[in-house]
């Protein structure tokens, strides 16, 4: 059985590589739900409505679906007396469970005038409220249950805090007038990009996957064998000067760098750089951020770019990109010293100094070579929950590390996340691997 | 020459079939511009920003864009040192205007947040400063233009009112939640159907176009001599129940009845009764409105149909659409007794009494059998105007009338609306004629 | 009633503006049957089965379709005993007949390798024969209503003898090999382009539409009056010379000269010239032709065009495109002294000498600035015959005069071609015409 | 380095699991092109050129590609003085490699008449003999590349050899007449379904990938480590009837099975049983087969299916699919007992006795659980040898052990096929594998 549902509680309040604090479920659950209000801050009521492509979501949805997670998975089942906020919500904001029957049309969530913004905050005030009672009750029957499911609804909230930020920019990007999300400026890059060494790995017979009591995702398990021929990986991300250097050396023009699929996706959408660059008449590139346009910062790591380019770059630079086990070995054997959404930078960084070596942690997703599939052994869950992960297991790609929008005690080691090879809007980016 | 460039001031503010209130431009152009804002009090702040399918626009772009109207054509020209409230309006506010340079596209004009409503009704107040400015220089050397480009600009707003109600019906529509736009209920319909009698024309060489000064759009110009021979028509347009009798004999499933791309389109959409419409669970029909949701009134005339469905209707009748000529001989003889958006109903109702038997105008657009084409002796204007109507000059289809969301000083029996034939948005419907 | 009806024999097999050649409908019915066979002389047998757009078909299928008529209208009902060839062509060959239910889906006609080129041969006799047979009944019940469906199954074959060429020349152009249907060299073209005269007309209330006993479709009837202002038309349609400078003058790239579905259509398809011109790299431009590949003939008119691209030049010229009413009452004032698809040229040419001055007939159709519609008092005809025309009067423009590969005993004056506007691979070219 | 270029001569012509034949190159050139010949027999020249889809190529365009590829590998580089058959070939007839420049789009194979089939069969002869004189000179400067090459060559033509019986298969389906590859009646199905055993396997630390001298594509290689923990196989493919009781258990309706993809996908195509199935009136199931229609055989394993169905399947078995690596570590350790394109079955057939416990070769091909990816260590070939394969890396699944139309002397244990997840047109079936 999955780790989900073993032994849900402190435990699971044991954020990996973190200093030990331990919430109560209590203070855990209102730390999250208060996380997604706080970075609605800086928004104006109209902001919170746009969908700019069906891959994203309003920041009105993420706030009502987040809290629709609450009201199915563990108010209606387990909170006696519980009375819905909206009937029609059932339907509203489901975002893909077939379980739970039917849902809106995802590319028409932009179309939801009402319920309005205010609202969506008092549904979630419901929630919040109703959720306070059940988690008081210490000796409800189903106890176990309850702190598992709110363990996975803070996570799921996690993971949609960190669409929020991701679905802004773009929405941002699709407004001419390129409204910033953070008006304050960002941090003044640093001045010189560092030159990572390369970590060599002997691989053999190697355990991946989750261990532990502490949360995880189903996908995550069961930890297993795999076998590793020697490797070397880089020991930071690409950075922009690195890529800047692919395209002026005509990398989107050369077929032969591409796969048949990625060839066709460039040439059909017309990319020639990174998602949200832009050459001025001047011959500049900048780039749109959650701080309004910026200049391309060439120390920092490249991102939005999509897998096939990730391939490209690789191969034309004679490497291939990490397996994710490959990934995951190296990467438990460093700290996470990356930026976070914690850090409320929200643009990747380069790391400095010795930390330089093994940036894993943080600034950008990093796409590896390994498609997304099921572990050896995987069970995927009955119900619901088995729509969580189990029904995304054809092709796409497996992506390691967490960005610069992922919530610091998001992320482990072992974190899948996932996307088609050609999708951009996220903060992805990627490392270099080659055999040894 | 186009009666728009004749003489431009007092005749042209004499509504037709009104009472001969004179205002002068100033007052004119007050009480229209106040009205585009009246409209807007029933929405909420995130009602504006809603574009439900490329044909619509969110209520946010339309008192955008009408202003930018006035600025590009009245202030920028003519307003000495107007300053522009924001540059970057002129590409996201031109609709189609190639002669302004770009536009921003219109299937994405619901994805800006920004500018704000707030800001939306303060460039408002700029520009209506800046008119009342203009409009006071008496003796400014193009006094003339600017009277014949301010009514133009107003007309022009009156056409985005109606769409403003047309639009914003759509989008709440497309919301389950099925808000209503007039909480107020509207009045109840009438009892019983009225029998009206057609009405039987000579015909002959007859004159149609616009006649006067008055002001009406260059596709109405110039007068000019059509030959018809006898017809009658039905005096009344074809109501619900007579439409649901439709419905009911299968007429949707008979592709004879139906033109070669009619029945494609209703196969490939679905379509099996009016835009709108529902069939709930025990049988009855019931109607999306402005009002929400309501039981289908048989009395009333039946709107949201397509050219493609009246045709089929006439044809399953054997009867057919009159065209334009024949419409708009007979209507000229008849006063205009129909509900208009002023009448606060904004949903088609059938006159009762003698009325029933000519009308003519409000409560729908009527579809014509005529193509939208150039009048004999046409000229196109030069320049941006030329791109207001004469553009538009192929596969669409005539409709005559006006209807419950059109201001009732904004028609007149040469007004020539025009859409393309699979349209249902609109409050269109239509009359029966034939042959004698 | 529509003269289809009316009195079908002898006077219908005298074309009109021919020597009173009197064919018995035996003779009749073999002259137009064998003609179809001897178009198909120069073909190999791959050559039959190749549809290289949606809107094309196959020349087997043409040879089929138009077997299938006689089958279905005059055979099946009329021949006692009579046997099919096969059952399953009923569904194969129909074409858009949904009075006879089901047909194979248009874009798949080019997927069918059964029945082989020789089996569709041995369909066509097996149809002759028995069409033999059913003619040779001068006392038939249904001699009267025979007769006029086997005048409409010969125009209806004409038709397809037409769209063989002109489906042939397509196919073979999506060909990079670019074969040649017809490998003599066509005719040298004229020196010199004819300085055609305009020609001047009065107009007032005139008369058009089908007129006599002679056979006709239903859609040019009934005679019916017409009211024109002055105007005048070029005496000749616009030749490639011409449409060349308006190319060279940019007029592909000046959105003021297009309607605003041509802007959108030739942005979309990215015209830039007509269909099947090429321009070489020594800025040359050539024509795929039924010859081939051949230079472009300036003094020729042009062809290939659509309704889009004529109104533009038009536009551009200051002039505008005749309605079909302009046209008919010219046209009907002179003779027919174009190139047919009897001469065997297969291309358009100029007239030259007086004939230059008016040149209606042959060459190429004429695009008008006539919507398709309904005359006065058409009656669409019920059951089967009422979809042969009716069904098309929507979208779609009105073209006179016939090309070069029409038989030069299928033309009129009163004749009216229809496509939609977008349409280029008929030989379609258009005239000039101004009011006066 | 890869196999392909290692010691390419006598090894590579011995087929695995084959009586130790001995070919000189000459004898086994011919062989291979004389089968491509011979499949064409039953054909009429009109099936030759039918594109059914764009997966798919017509016959023709099969033969000329595989003799392009010998003219632009081999006899072009290494046959001095060669002279093309026509240089418009090499546009026309290379597939995919950019390296050769440009081709012809892969969606209008089916739109070229010329060259025809005569003129097709002449330039394979053009090239046979050319390809006999280059193979005669024993004492070539580059005989070594010249052997690897042809036998490269070789191998891709009985790909397209599987592909030509694949498409016919397709196109015949998509003519309502339904033709009949196959005249001759196929071999009576058994009278029962074998009941085969689960093998049971230990796993650990194995060996897979192509090993020895003997010809394998790059994919196959290098021959690598993988760790499998331990699992059972099936002894053989699901059944028809297998299939049958997943639909009528209403598999196809049920979104707890499938994948999200999937899900979106049956519910878009609107399948609901294997590709070819059809349901008549009686509800009886027929498949369409290169026999022609013939009744569902309970008994033989199920084909047409895509991985979406085999992991929707597997998954209401309560069982999964087997990975690459689990499948190739248990054929290895058996014969190859199934029907191959040599049988002349050309339709899957169980095996009966002791072999139907270890069906894992010919009948069909078997989707696994693997995505199609990079060994570990594998190298993509440079220039055009690396487009075979390495390019198509991504978003596909690997399939295994060859079908009823592969050549019985082109499959092994290592070889690795692939397509996209939804492909049904390929003769693809499944078996069911569990953790153990």
């Amino acid at each position: 059985m999955c780790d989900l549902f073993k032994d849900p509680f402190a435990p699971r309040l044991k954020p990996m590589h973190q200093s030990p604090v331990r919430e109560n479920l209590t203070d855990y659950f209102a730390r999250v739900r208060n996380q997604s209000a706080a970075l609605c801050e800086p928004l104006e009521v109209e902001d919170f409505g746009i969908q700019s492509m069906p891959d994203a979501s309003p920041i009105k949805w993420h706030l009502a679906h987040t809290s629709w997670f609450f009201e199915t998975m563990l108010l209606q089942p387990y909170l006696s007396d519980y009375a819905s906020f909206n009937d029609a919500f059932a339907h509203l904001f489901n975002s893909y469970y077939e379980s739970f029957g039917t849902f809106h049309p995802r590319p028409e969530r932009g179309l939801l005038s009402r319920p309005t913004v205010k609202e969506v905050f008092a549904y979630r005030a419901h929630v919040d409220a109703a959720m306070g009672a059940l988690l008081a009750q210490e000796d409800h029957d189903n106890r176990d249950d309850i702190g598992m499911r709110t363990v996975l609804g803070l996570n799921h909230e996690q993971q949609h805090q960190e669409l929020m930020l991701t679905d802004i920019k773009h929405a941002f990007f699709k407004n001419p007038l390129r409204p910033a999300y953070r008006t304050a400026a960002a941090p003044a890059p640093a001045d010189s990009a560092p030159s990572p060494e390369w970590l060599t790995l002997d691989g053999g017979l190697v355990q991946i996957g989750h261990e532990g009591a502490a949360f995880a995702y189903d996908n995550e398990s069961p930890r297993h064998k795999a076998y590793l021929t020697p490797y070397a990986l880089a020991g930071a991300p690409v950075t922009n000067g690195e890529y800047l250097a692919f395209i002026e050396a005509d990398g989107y023009r050369d077929p032969d760098l591409w796969l048949s699929d990625a060839w066709a996706t460039i040439k059909s959408e017309g990319w020639c750089a990174p998602l949200y660059w832009e050459q001025r008449s001047d011959g500049d590139w900048w780039r749109h951020t959650l701080s309004g346009m910026q200049p391309v910062d060439l120390v920092a790591p490249v991102s939005h770019v999509s897998f096939y380019e990730a391939a490209a770059f690789a191969r034309w630079r004679g490497k291939r990109l990490p397996t994710e086990a490959e990934w995951e070995h190296a990467a438990s054997q460093f700290g996470r010293e990356g930026h976070f959404a914690d850090s409320g930078i929200l643009d990747p960084r380069s790391l400095q100094g010795d930390a330089a070596n093994h940036q894993f942690f943080g600034d950008v997703w990093e796409w590896t070579a390994s498609p997304y599939c099921e572990y050896p052994g995987y069970q995927r869950l009955s119900g619901p929950f088995g729509e969580y992960n189990g029904k995304f297991m054809s092709s796409q790609m497996v992506l390691r590390g967490g960005s610069c929008v992922t919530p610091s005690d998001h992320i482990r080691p072992s974190y899948r996340n996932f996307f088609y090879p050609q999708t951009r809007w996220q903060f992805s980016g990627f490392r270099l691997a080659e055999d040894r």
